[in-house]
């Protein structure tokens, strides 16, 4: 495999219809130290769902992941299970070979047809305030040591926070939050939804560093169809029990609107 | 339809072998004004997948509200789609007749094999530090005025921290939370899957009462198998956009042991 081309977002998305389904090929390089990225799953997945329905629009999905995805071509059959007069819930199946890779539950609808007050109690994290730290993928970056910086980090042009990563230097500073720009993802509701689950574990800045953090399940709520980049993150977990913990995020663009809001469900493995 | 007898917890969550499935009876009373209670039919749920699976501990419950339910047999169908070693995902399809009244996809396994540490950022809320008010169904709520009670508040045995109860005078106090005990629900995982829904909305605590707030979506963690009752329940929404927002909600049991971490999305529709 030629793993020396860099795949853009837009090859790394590409679907195309396959029988009763639509296939596309996991893309070398959207990775965690090699294992293909969830947040690059949950966006592959939206896409799909998106494609597969005709729906502007997606609400809410849901994934689980139910073994590693591998560098092949993986397709996906979406059904629809029901609902109302505005939202339709699809389920939708990955599949690489005999592998489930993975399984969502998600709900479309055109969000034009639907209208209602916007509230926040709390303001959005603002990145121009923040010291960030060099892109990922730069020799700064390199040169910086300490964090190891995972392939996705790079593709996704992320930068983080410095005042969040104390972790990094043994020093967690006990909030379980971490806070990043990702400048090199489209700010769509396909390019948020990998935006969420782009950061490091959160919990690594209250409990240290951990080898492996995998995800269980991720559910996004997505707020927004598009937005202005770069998109902007901030995640957090908040209870940690018997080897599971939940990390929160937020996404939004670089006006503050909230594209999408996600929560997943991952195992500590230390 | 014999209305007049109270349905005890056990007998709402009554299934039984169906052919391919499992059925029951979804019971009157365990309702919001006539309508069957999304928190009961998501514990209904819970039950249907430990039931079919075999499995004793349930990690995250994702569920749909398709339609309204109604107060007859409804008949769960449990279908595995893949895991690993530790954990199952199964999707779970509930039907009345021809409607599917709610489409589901859960995780299951057993707790005792996995382990890891614990840490949470906040302390639970302390029921005992509050001013409760008296139980729902009681006539000293009855003579209470004010917030109407629903059918399930009386069931799920409510009592609401007085301190957030601003709006119901029509001064909400900007918080969007809110805080309960439920004295009258089992403190095991099913009995924590029907109380994290079982407050009033709580962005009544920042946008004031409104008419309905259906649920879209909700995603339960399941943290821990079973506790000392009774449960307590505390309830926040932070983000509301274009008529959709999310509402958290944390259950604990009377030791402070978390049993329950929830998000749903909702629509806002005043």
């Amino acid at each position: 495999m030629d793993t020396a081309h860099v795949t853009t977002f837009d090859e790394a998305l590409a679907l195309h219809p396959d029988g009763d389904g639509l296939s596309g090929r996991v893309a070398p390089g959207w990775d965690v130290f090699g294992i293909p990225h969830g947040g690059y799953l949950l966006a592959l997945t939206g896409k799909a769902v998106l494609t597969s329905t005709g729906a502007p629009d997606l609400f809410t999905v849901t994934t689980h992941y139910l073994c590693k995805a591998r560098h092949e071509p993986i397709t996906f059959r979406v059904h629809r299970v029901g609902g109302s007069r505005r939202l339709t819930t699809v389920t939708a199946i990955a599949t690489q070979g005999e592998d489930v890779v993975l399984s969502a539950m998600a709900s479309v609808g055109d969000r034009t047809t639907i209208a209602g007050p916007t509230w926040h109690r709390d303001a959005p994290w603002d990145p121009g305030s923040a010291r960030l730290t060099p892109r990922a993928g730069t020799p700064e970056m390199a040169a910086g040591g300490g964090l190891r910086t995972p392939e996705i980090a790079t593709r996704a042009g992320e930068r983080l926070d410095v005042a969040t990563l104390g972790f990094a230097g043994g020093t967690p500073d006990g909030t379980g939050e971490l806070r990043a720009v990702a400048e090199g993802l489209p700010a769509d509701q396909v390019g948020a939804l990998l935006a969420c689950d782009v950061t490091p574990p959160a919990a690594w800045n209250a409990l240290g560093m951990s080898g492996w953090v995998p995800t269980v399940e991720l559910t996004a709520h997505v707020r927004a169809r598009s937005g202005t980049g770069p998109l902007s993150v901030t995640a957090g977990t908040r209870h940690v029990t018997g080897g599971f913990l939940e990390e929160d995020a937020l996404v939004h663009d670089s006006q503050g609107r909230l594209m999408v809001q996600s929560r997943q469900l991952a195992r500590w493995s230390a």
